[in-house]
């Protein structure tokens, strides 16, 4: 099974988003969704990742794996986003070499779940 | 399968400790590994979260539903901690109607995870 991105598209990421134009979140998800994805990742829209108060927000899961939830990202992050996603869709336990990591992912985890199957 | 409610145990939550002293997160889990678990519930300790600025923190996660992370917690708030992880274990997609969490969950989610079969 490949890889999950899930990006939160409800996220206000604390802006005033004037009637009928797209929210941050909704900014993030279409400018990922707009890119090339990386080998091994899918890019599933969420309606909240809960993280409210640190979006715009993705997380990362796949079986077997640690899941990971990234926040304070923004639609010039979605390049980053997507590099980071193909390194952790490489990986067997979700745990990618620090050194490797891009930078939003080494800076701006919100939290990680273990694998349920260890 | 039942439900994991994973507990950092090396949280310092900002705490400066002495050495040999337990360290915040390690006083949640003695804390929780004393009383009584819920009907399938699993504590399961972890060594990192990822959620070091917001500790100590929990998370729940069960085979087909929605993972959960909480954060700014305390050795005080063990039993409602146990209660909400109870609640959770008796969903069967992690969620938990709003008006029946505990309030520790209401006001400190961190992050939630969809579960990938979904």
């Amino acid at each position: 099974m490949s890889a999950r991105l899930y990006v939160c598209t409800t996220c206000r990421a604390g802006e005033t988003v004037e009637d009928g134009r797209p929210v941050p979140g909704a900014r993030l998800y279409a400018a990922l969704a707009e890119a090339t994805l990386p080998e091994g990742v899918d890019l599933v829209p969420v309606e909240c990742l809960s993280a409210c108060s640190n979006g715009c927000a993705v997380a990362l899961s796949q079986t077997g794996s640690w899941s990971y939830i990234y926040g304070r990202l923004g639609e010039s992050d979605a390049s980053d986003i997507l590099a980071g996603a193909g390194a952790y869709a490489a990986t067997r336990d979700g745990i990618v070499p620090w050194r490797e990591r891009v930078a939003i992912f080494r800076k701006q985890s919100l939290a990680r779940i273990p694998p349920l199957e260890s």
